[in-house]
């Protein structure tokens, strides 16, 4: 049952108008689309319009919206769903996580919606499958999950289930593309997918170090904003190790193999890796940066962090607000 | 055997000139200090060299630095231990992480410096205790540790090891502070220390989702420098989920906790944490981001989300460096 080439305006039926569903909807108004924002909640919907104007003000701050009614213009708030469901081409789930309340919705989203609609689901841990199994529709329903909030990060993470037809996973990551997104592809099922795996592996390493007092929860956050963090704004996990040896990716993990190793097995990361992961992964960076570029490359960096501190520093009122106030200058010459 | 308040100018021998001794070399050289940066081997010397006067144009470029002559002037090569150790406050070691090894130099280093000289080690894994233990001058020895590169990032782990002595804790501590970097307090060692404990929470997981064909290597990075790791940039991951939830961090933990401990279970990032441990993270962070101040404080992260991948995309040559030729535009109106 796949949909036609869209052409024309894309429509998208945005269900529940909580934090990521009304970021969803803006998302999806930036990226051109006739957005229905649906919610059985009309406080919910008045605190989505709230947020929806503050964005537009921002977005027009940026210079990425032209005027800031263009937002009004594209979304609709409905409390009817099929209302909402009426003529779109894609459905956006951001309902509550419970696993009932989803299979409830999922149930109503495939009884309502025409069959070459797809339905995306934005949950971020639970499998779609758990939710979809045995519905008639179940071949049009995927998940489609985003970094909160996806009104501004480009990170959506698509997988299929065992039912997911082809066409449901093409239509929507060409939709995700030509928004400007960038997909994160997933190709199987698995608790938290990729994006929540990785957040939680780190979530839960950080609190065992605070819960066994290891330090304080400052700690844990200084590490990643004034370390990490500035690393990973521009440089993957995979891209961050290739340029911290002069030989890349295969001299970072196998120098020190046995430490490494060692490291990961004691905080139970220890999935049992072996050196052809470790060459496919090499093989895959030096596509980019070149083994034998690797100086220049680890030199960009540098100068991509001295240059973002340097901005992230020249927002005074956006640090303080999240950091408390800060007295120390960035370092330079003394 | 507690050093005297150091007045004047700082002197720091950087022990081995490798990727990380030389960072360290500038950083303290940034820092106003006079250095004497050690190596066996003149060839690492001469790549020294050449790092060191790429960085001071880029620090120049920046306007950190007055003139790029001033970090020759501060840093003094030299290939006699002795001389480098010479009328020094700090030793900055930055050798091999093969713990023979790091005994060895440990050893010579304590045989060397005068007794007042704190001695710090940029291990990145191996506890400082491993290579310390029953040295004369193992009260002076801890764990100075940064993200590299140091001379740019301002995150340093200090932990003192069983006999680290007080006095050599608050030097190293204070030192770093004065030279504008931030102190991630580690209060007892444990293998990787926060820093790369957390660092391979992560890349674990991610060697797991790659091995197990969950996805290809450029998801993983996508995930982090599309997503996660903007976020990152500014905000720890404490920080993150309190802005998660209009509620605060305590919402975002306890609203599905199931789920959360279900998925951290799944990924063996299952430490056995309880509400009270919730309870006084949440504690930490409603001192700077009140939880009645939530959806200001999530307005200003949106703001400083859009200007840094403002900023990013504003800066093409690097980006590309990194990341390949990048075709998409950042997400706008369109």
């Amino acid at each position: 049952m796949a949909r036609t080439t869209q052409t024309g305006t894309l429509r998208v039926a945005c269900v529940g108008a909580g934090n990521i569903g009304r970021s969803w909807a803006i998302a999806y108004a930036m990226g051109g689309a006739e957005v229905r924002l649906f919610d059985i909640s009309e406080a919910a919907l008045a605190r989505a319009w709230t947020f929806i104007d503050a964005a537009a003000d921002d977005f027009v701050a940026a210079g990425r919206l032209e005027r800031k009614e263009l937002l009004r213009e594209r979304i609709h708030a409905v409390t009817s769903l099929t209302a909402a469901l009426d003529d779109v081409h894609h459905v956006q789930e951001s309902v509550s996580d419970d696993p009932a309340v989803k299979r409830a919705v999922f149930a109503e989203l495939d009884a309502l919606a025409a069959p070459s609609v797809t339905i995306g689901s934005s949950s971020g841990e639970l499998p779609v499958s758990k939710f979809t199994e045995g519905l008639p529709g179940a071949g049009r329903c995927l998940l489609v999950h985003p970094v909160n909030p996806p009104h501004i990060l480009r990170a959506i993470e698509i997988c299929p289930t065992p039912w997911t037809e082809r066409w449901a996973l093409d239509a929507c990551r060409t939709m995700v593309e030509s928004m400007g997104m960038v997909p994160v592809d997933v190709t199987r099922e698995i608790n938290g997918y990729v994006i929540n795996r990785l957040q939680y592996a780190l979530i839960g390493e950080a609190l065992h170090l605070v819960g066994e007092g290891y330090c304080e929860p400052k700690a844990i956050d200084a590490a990643i904003k004034h370390g990490l963090g500035l690393r990973w704004a521009f440089l993957g996990p995979f891209e961050t190790s290739h340029l911290n040896a002069t030989q890349g990716y295969r001299e970072y993990m196998l120098t020190d193999e046995a430490g490494a190793r060692r490291l990961m097995s004691d905080i139970r990361a220890d999935y049992a890796w072996d050196h052809a992961l470790i060459e496919r992964i090499h093989g895959y960076l030096i596509q980019a940066m070149r083994s034998e570029d690797i100086v220049q490359h680890q030199q960009r960096r540098d100068r991509q962090l001295l240059s973002l501190m340097q901005h992230l520093q020249e927002q005074p009122q956006l640090a303080a607000a999240v950091d408390g106030p800060e007295t120390k200058p960035v370092r330079g010459e003394r």
